[in-house]
This record gives structure tokens, C-alpha cells and sequence, in this order.
């Protein structure tokens, strides 16, 4: 049984809200549950110093939490002075995911930096920030396209999702909440595009090291899960 | 005639969204028009060093802002690894704000740290900032008398908060927004009591210096602003 | 009584030492009784990278205290690695104040930087620092001046000096020092022109918060003082 | 055909040289072709103050790279004042491999750290790094267990070891050296027990997103060399 | 020739001003001509950790130069947020050079810090911090001395002097100013006590080698100011 | 007697492996005894920009040690944020040591990188580092004539080495391993090249002051050390 009472496959509620910021080019507040993250996509004429000159672009990611996002307040990383481990960890994993689906070629000799900011967490942030992500990233050529500076479909191949699944209380489950992700075996994170082809595989073992069925087990939960919030992405656009 | 049509007394709605976080034990979302600054009081049964066994306790701020909360992308102050001295003037001032209507004593051997987020920013972070975290401090309070902690009437010993004024094109104008405080001659923040009486006062020339009587003017409209202000967090606490 | 034994409205001796660095192209030690501090002017033949062919020049400040300037040693602040925010605040404020008073366009596309080092401190070193600082600003234009690269009456549109005002001991005083800053109630900073106008207004409640009359009667003390710090600029350039 | 000459399935001469360093508790020179690392276990008889009095103790690792381990000279992460986001990440994936093999209670109330510095890098140092970390802490626990401080079967649950498979030239092959990494469409690693079990699981698209069938083949050839591995270490100890 | 008109063994003109600060146990502006030191001792009642109950004090340094000390302004270490490589060599130096004559343990478990602060910059300034940093312990010294904490004369085993020498021009001469100091082939400085022993030596060529003969020389030359300093120094305390 | 019963005036094993890096230009693993440095030298096709247009090349070197190099494990400096004092010492004196015996005109508009890093320390790891360094450029100047953009005689003027030299239990000993060093009553280190000019002289008194006579018999002593190992980088070429 599960704290929350959903279901072994069941993701918790999903909403994405969009034009969320007065100011960024494309903006999207997505909600998992009770974790909430406000992702914004910036842009910027200019491209990073080893591109210059490439005919080609970047989208890139930064990730942050407010100090009391979590149950405890957590310090301010710009108090302490650097971003930890983990932070920098996740916003690597949000970029390669992101430019995993975009042409940046197509994209021209142009930055786009998603910030993906975690209002409120209950676990599963990483994943809610790429599902989110991905919407203010197309809100953003959207904005271009209105513009005359790209084509949305030139630039952006496929959707892009993500999701958890874990083992707990020696269940596969799917999108573990913090209640679930702290007592879980297993923490397994997926992220894979429209067409089901997988850009990013993450498991890790928390205690018990896991098999190989077991990890089939939480791929085939994720590809359930993942094709859903690829509907919703596209529900949201509408 | 003002960029958003407002009477030169006419503040900017404003309104407060109290419990927008689960965990923090006191939390308000402010909005002083598209300005919108998230609020959130954290306890902790422990003091800093210097008050130790002291028997008062400590009331602290720390603000920060996402980095599309304005018009453009600013660099993330965690990346950058050090706090600006903007973000560091701001959160010494909401911090000696709420501690001039606070008995520390009172509150005991503890710490409330408010922690001021700008989700979104379009002049006048400051002072909004300051009028929610009074909101998210008293609701901090009632958790804790909730507990039996301490009596709430004995802590608070009045309303806090803020606004600024200024001169734009030749007239005195209240709760400037983006668009006027860029173009202001003079900017002035006012920090007062339920009561009326002053906090801090901030007033600066960004061109040509001012007169004490458009000072006095100034102070005059804040006055009334800061009037409203209270009568607004009252009613928010019904 | 003040512990000096000075009457409410009597500064410390102040005193002007021009030319006090051998190398700065204009520098004074200017003494509030036992507070002393040195203000060098150096010139940059280049401006900050967002004035670049705008036909303006800069004037800014940095501020630090020798670690025992204090009567307890304070941190290097070189070997914690990061300037504090008082520290931020008050540099910030000396260039401000400085910039009100000068013609940027008129300075060309050069950079002042104003350093301000406190070499002793007895309460009051940001607004000896303010007015030291014009001293040595004055006579790195006059050098700039005898090298026919600008007209010091074009660039300097006026004087500039401040002094602290506040409530100690339930009287309005002013140039507090040391003692009395650390008991006053009440802490005003004011930064007035030669022509009386209003550069900087800083307030502040250190304990109980202060009626519009109380501050009214500080600001009056500090126009006085003001005056009497500006003829002394003026006899020290003699 | 791979610029090795090596077979698909084939790995790099791997190779163990324990006792490198005369201070280490447990050290080891591991080899994965032209890749060295240097692992070093360092004990220290205090557990990091989050379980202080649990009874447990903690094994932790970090990773390091000599500036010139590489084709190009890096810049020193100690020089440039902080780790980047890829060293962290590494270090965090080695620590979380050694733990899962290690029965922290029956280490009892102690720090183990296992330090991989890369001497030479050609692709593969994470995986080379935790196949070697294992060998240097298993000798760090036998020089405990000589000194009656614990045992080495109760706290050494397993072996553990790491490979890394991609795809290159539309092949899948196993331990990818720096040629076939810089050019790989994919690019997994994978930590397995000697029991088989997986520990972790990296798998990332760097151009095109890959399928769950290609995944799979990868995870095969993975275990595959695993199994090598283990049985080298076992080799190792004689 | 020299650029002063000195002769090869004239030291600059030096003066002491004991009792610079007001708020310092121990203090004393030093000055080798144009290169002026203030040299602070602090106390403090507890030791570094790793002397914690050896019933033994410690004496330290730190050193730091106004931006504005040097002929071209550098940029303030603070602002940098590190101490350079020269200025760690330097304080190092000096706190190495008087522990060199105190006695440790008739000191007691206390800490004294001698901050050597560049007011003025004319080449030396190490040679002169540490010359006037004996003058400022003494005093500090002598401060205890009256509270009856320590014996100046148990503490205080002997004198401490520097200087500089260095061939310039194919000359040896000692005391080197700025205009020797940056053309100079070799520059060494000697750091002796009252009764002529050595506790640094530290000679460097800047272009071509020199010869032990040249070296010898330059320790003669020394030799001899050290003894003038150290009369001076017993002068200066009369 | 000392602890390794060696003369006083016999060093320890030296030996030198080339071409230990496959990446560098040129590389160098030293060994004095048990004290290991791997030298390596990385060539760049820039200088620093205050020698842009020069006509000049230069020469540099870092130093690190590996954190558990030595008995107990030190803290990684690239985690703690900063390179420490002794570091930044040691790595200048290795930069200047090798400037003194290269023609940068010689080299033209290149810089030459050394890094020095310990992988296990036992004493003088700064004297094996110029001693080895002095082979690692050697190569990397070799590399350079082979691709015809130098002629090695041209660039190194000479051999350049060092040695370090104390007072052990009232002897003058040659080449100090860590129970000599930290037990030692006066620690020089000596820098020369091959005919025997002094390069730099660093003499310390760690606790009673030396005489000049004590010194120069340390001088002695390192002359003949540095000829020995002069004759072995010599021998190492062949």
C-alpha cells in the first residue's frame, strides 16, 4: 500500500500551467503532485564562447530550489557561496535531456537557458522540471516562430518526458512522492521522448543492490507513465 | 500622467495568499500588482551563537530572485557564487524591519528565518517583501501558540510594512512599478508601524538631488500607503 | 549628557589632510575625532564594460576597515574571502553620493574609483568617508585639470558631505561616536550638497520605532552640520 | 571496427598494483588500458556528524584528475577555487557504489575515504576509479582486520565493479576508450555486484536517443565484463 | 649610482610612531622612507585549536596593502575574494620571524595577530612590516605586562630586524625602494636577530644567477642595517 | 644518526622516469627516496596577456599533492576552494627557479605549463619538484626542436636543480626526509644551476636562530648535492 493510496502505476495529478511569468519567452509552472516548479526559457542572441561561429545554438539549464521548498529549510545556496553536488548533477541531466529533441543547427547561433525552479517539493522534482522544461522550451520557439527567427517543428524533433519508479515496500511503483523516495530500494529515473526512445536511464540502489527484472520491471512502469505525461504535454498546448 | 494610470496616491492591488507552502510553518504570497514575492517563515529551537543562552531569540531575513523574475535573464546568484550587494542591503533591511516589532524576548531561545523570493518583479521587491513576511511571521506565531510556544500577542508587538515613493516626470507618486522607478529622479522606501511611527527610511537621488520639501511630500504619501497596507493584512488575517 | 561631553548639536573636529598618498592621483585623510579615514582617488583611462562609447565616464567607491580599526579585531575580510554586506551597503552608498554631485559626461570616458579605507574607527565612518572622499575627488580632478583633460567646475557640479544623526539617550544628537551609536535608539545617515539639497536619507529604528517629529529634528540637526562640513571643504582647499 | 582493434565485446588490458602509496591504509594503481588511477583509502576514526552515536560508519570517495591527465591541459579545479559539476558527480557515484556493498554498521563508527586521482585518462576513469576503489578499501578493511578493528567478510558484503558500453559506428562495444567515447551516439556505465546485481545504471543519448533494445544489448555486454572484472580483483588478492 | 642619490649600504631615513591606534594592545607606524606600515598587535585569550591545552600561545601575522599604496591601483584582495600568493608568502614570513624570538610557552595560552597593513608603497614593505611589527608586540607586550599576564623580558627573548639588499646595477646595495626593487638582478632579504644570528634568509634571482661571493656580500651589507635597526627599535622604545 | 642512517652529506636514491604521461609534451616522474613527483610540462600556443605582442614567451608551473600523499590524508585543496599558502609558495619558487635558466626571447610567444604534483610526499617535495621539473621542460623543449619551432640550446640556458639542507640533532644533513623535517632545527632549501650560480637561497630558523656559519656549512653541503644531481638529470638524457 502505498502513503498516498495511489496505485502501483498510478503518477500522481499532473497540471501544467503556462505564460506562468510576465516576462520569460516561454514560462510553465508544472505540477506533480505536491511538488511544483516554475520553469522559464530565456533567450539570448548569443551563444556560448565554443560556438561562436558554429551556425549552431544551445539550450542549457539551471536548477535551484527556494530554501523552503523542502520540509526542513535548507541553505540558500547563494548564501553558501556554491551549488552543491546534486543541484549541478540534476541541471546537467535537464540540458542533455532537453537537447537530446532540438536541432540546434535549426535553432541558429542563439542560447536558450530553461531555469527550472522548485517552488515546493515532495519528490520527483528532476522529473517534473524536464516534463515542464519542455513546454516554456516550446512556449519560447513559439515566441520565435511568432517572430520569424525559427520553425517550431525545424527546431524541436519530439517531445521529451520524464519520470521516477522506484521499489518500495518491495513494490515497483511509479512516480514516488518524498514520503515513498526516502524509504525506497531503488530510485530509478527515466526520460524519453514522444517516439518512446530513451535519452536518459538513471537507477541507482539505495540499500539492496537490484536485478535485472526488477529494473525491466520499473523501464516498462516509466514508458506507461512517460506516454501519459507526453499526452498531457500535448493536452497542454492545445 | 503614470505609465499604468494610476493617481499619483493610487497604490497597485495588492493581496496576500496565506499557506501557499505546505511545509513552511508560516507562509504568504504577496502581490503588490505584477510584483509577487513568496513568503516563507522557518523555525528553528535554536539561536545564533552570539545570543545562546541569552533567553531571546532572533528574527532574520534572506531574499533572493529567480533569474527570469525581471524583463531580462540575471546571472543566478548560486552560480555566481557570492550574494550581490543589492540582494544583501534588501534582506538586512527586511530582517531589521521585523525586528523592530518584535519582543525577542518574548519569542524565546529561537530563530525565524522569513525567506523573501521573488517570483516575479516589476518594482518595489523590497517593499512588498517586507509587508508579506509580516504576514508569514504572525502566521509563524500562531503555529507556535498553536503548540503553546508562545502567546502571539506578546511577540507581535504591532503591524510592519512598506512602500516606496517617488518622483517621476515632476510628481510624487506612490508604489512606483518597473517602468517609473527606472525613470525616477528620486526613490524613497518607508518602513512603518501599525501605529505610524517610522522603521527605516531610504530616500536617494539616482539624478538630481531633492528638496526636504519633496521629501516631506514623499513621506506624506507613504504614510497614507503604509495606512492602507495594515487595514489590507489585517483583513487577510480574518 | 554625551560621554565627549559635546552639546547636542557639535560635531567632533574634523580636519582635511590633502595630498596624503604620494601616489593617488588625489587623496586626503580626513579625521571625525577618532575616526580616520583614508580616501585615495585613482584614475582609469577606461570606463566599466556598459558605459563603453557612451561618451560618459564613472565614479565609484570601495570601502574597508583595517582589521583593527575596531576595538575588537575584526576578520580580514580579504582572508574570509568576501566582502560583508555592511561593507557592500556603505561602498555603495559613497558612490552614489559622489555620482549626484558629478557630471559624468563632463568627466569623459574615464573611471574614478574613490577607495576609502578606515585606518581608525570610532562610529561614523561612512559619512566621514563621504566627505573625505569629495576632498580627494576634487583634487584628482584638479590634477586631470593641469593636464588639460577636463574643467573641474564642469565636472563638480557641487559639494557633497554627511553626517549621522540620532537619538541618544532621548535627545537628538549628532556625529555620534562610537558610544553613542552603539545606545542610540534612533540612527539617521544624511548626504546634502553645498546647496542644502537631499542627496541620501538613511533612517533607521534600532530599538523602538520614531515619530515623523523626531526624525524632522535630526534632519535639522544634520542640515546644520552639513553646512558647517562644506565651509570646511572649502577652507581645506584653500 | 573499433581504432583499437579491439573486438566489441572486448575490454582493455586491466591490471592491479596494490601497496602503491606507503602511507595509505589500502591503496591501488588500477590500469583500464591507457586510463591510471590511483585509489587510496584513508580511515579515519570518525563518522561525518550526522551519525555521530548511530553506531554506523561511512565510506565516502572523491575523484580528482592531474591537469595534464588529458590530451589538453585542464585547468586546476584547485586553482580555478572549485570542483565542477561533472568531478562531483563522479565522486558521488563512486561513494554510492562502494556503500552498497558495505554493511556500515559492522564498520562501526569510522570514515573510510577512497580517493581516485586520475595520473592518465583515455575514457573510462569512473568505471576504472570504482573497480579500483574496491580493491584499495578491501585492503584498508585487512589492514583493520589486523589490528582487531573489525572483519572483513561481516562489513564487505560483495565485489563491485564498473564498465562502461556505448555505441560506436553503430555498434554497441564495451569500455570505450577516448576515441570511441568523443564520437559514441551513446554512452552507458554500468556498477554491478559479483553476484550480478545492479548497483547503478548511467545510460545518456549524446546525439540520437537510443531504444530499450539497444539498452538492453548494452546491459549484456556490460555483465559480461563485470563478470571479468570481479574475477581480476579476486586474482588481485592473491 | 643610486636613484635616491644613497650610498650602496645607506638605508632609507626610518622612524617608528609607537601607539598609532587607539584601540590596539600594541601598535606602531613604520616607516623605510616612502614605504609606511601600520603594524597592530591584537590579543586574544584563547589559542588556535591544535594548541588547545599545551599550555603554549601563538603569535601570527596577517598583511594586506591599500589598493591605492602602489603606483597603479590593484584590485582589493577583498573584493577578489582571495589573498594572492604574494601576500600569504609575506605574512607567513613575518609570523615565522617573530615566533622566531618569543618564547611560547612564558607567553601563555593566548593568541597574538600582528596585522602589517601597506598605507604607502615604495619597495620593502616587508622588511619593514616586519621591523615594525617587533616594535608593536613589544608593546603589546608591555600592555600585558602592566595587567600582570606576562614578563615582557620571558616573552621577548630577543630583537627582530629585516631588510632587503640587492644587486642593482652590478652594485650591491641594501634597502631597496620601488625604482631599485623592479630593475634589480637579484634581491634577497635577511631577517636577523639583535644579537646578529639569522632567522630567514631568502635570495632570488630575478634574471641571471648570482655567485656565493655576491651573495656573502649582500648578507655583509645586511648585517650591518640590521644592526642599525635594532638600535632604532631600542631607540624608539625610550 | 640519522633515522634512514645515512651520511650527513648523502641524499637519497634519485631517480628519473621519462616520458612517464602519453599526453604531455614532456614528463618526468622524480623520485628522492620515497618522495614521488610527477612533473609534466604542457605547451600553449598564447602567453599571459601582459606579454601579448612582446616578442616573449613564459614559462609557469602549479603544484599540487594528492590528499593522502602523505601520512595523514589532507584535505583536497580543490574541495576546500583555495590553494593554501604553502602551495602558492612552492609553486612560485618552482616558476622562477626554471625563468632563471630559460631565454623566454628564445622560446617566442608560448607558454610552457609545469605541473608538479606529489603522488606520495616523505620531505622535500619542493626540491624534487625543480629537479624534476627541470627534465619535464628539457623533453618538452625537445618536442618543440623535433617540430622545428626551437632550438633547445637556444632556449635552456642551463641545467637548473635544488636541494634542501638543515640542522638535524646538531648536524648539518643534506636532503631531509619528513622525520628529519619535522624534527629539524633550521630548513633551507637551495636552488642552482649547472655551473653552480645560486638561483634562490631559502634558510629558516623552525625554532633557535642559525649563525652564518651554520648556514654557509648548509651552502656547502647543497653545492656538492646539486653537482650530484646535475650529473644525473645529465645521465637521465642520454
Amino acid at each position: 500500500m502505498r502513503p498516498s493510496g495511489r496505485k502501483t502505476d498510478q503518477m500522481r495529478k499532473v497540471s501544467f500551467e503556462r505564460n506562468f511569468s510576465k516576462h520569460a519567452e516561454g514560462s510553465c509552472l508544472v505540477k506533480f503532485g505536491d511538488t511544483h516548479v516554475l520553469c522559464t526559457a530565456s533567450l539570448e542572441e548569443k551563444t556560448p564562447p565554443w560556438l561562436r561561429n558554429s551556425g549552431k545554438g544551445w539550450v542549457t539549464a539551471e536548477y535551484g530550489m527556494l530554501p523552503r521548498a523542502t520540509g526542513d529549510r535548507m541553505k540558500r545556496e547563494a548564501a553558501a557561496g556554491k551549488q552543491g553536488g546534486r543541484t549541478q548533477e540534476i541541471q546537467r541531466l535537464i540540458g542533455r535531456s532537453l537537447r537530446a529533441i532540438v536541432d540546434l543547427e535549426a535553432l541558429g547561433e542563439r542560447q536558450i537557458t530553461i531555469d527550472c525552479d522548485v517552488i515546493q517539493a515532495d519528490g520527483g522534482t528532476r522529473t517534473a522540471s524536464i516534463t515542464g522544461a519542455w513546454v516554456a522550451l516550446h512556449d519560447c520557439l513559439k515566441w520565435m516562430e511568432a517572430r520569424n527567427m525559427v520553425k517550431v517543428e525545424k527546431v524541436l524533433k519530439d517531445h521529451v518526458a520524464a519520470i521516477s519508479c522506484g521499489i518500495f515496500a518491495n513494490q515497483p511503483v511509479i512516480d514516488l512522492d518524498y514520503l515513498e523516495d526516502s524509504a525506497a530500494e531503488t530510485d530509478a529515473n527515466f526520460v524519453m521522448t514522444g517516439t518512446g526512445a530513451i535519452v536518459e536511464v538513471q537507477g541507482t540502489a539505495e540499500g539492496v543492490p537490484f536485478s535485472e527484472e526488477e529494473f525491466l520491471t520499473l523501464m516498462r512502469l516509466a514508458r506507461g507513465g512517460i506516454g501519459e505525461l507526453v499526452q498531457m504535454q500535448k493536452q497542454a498546448l492545445l
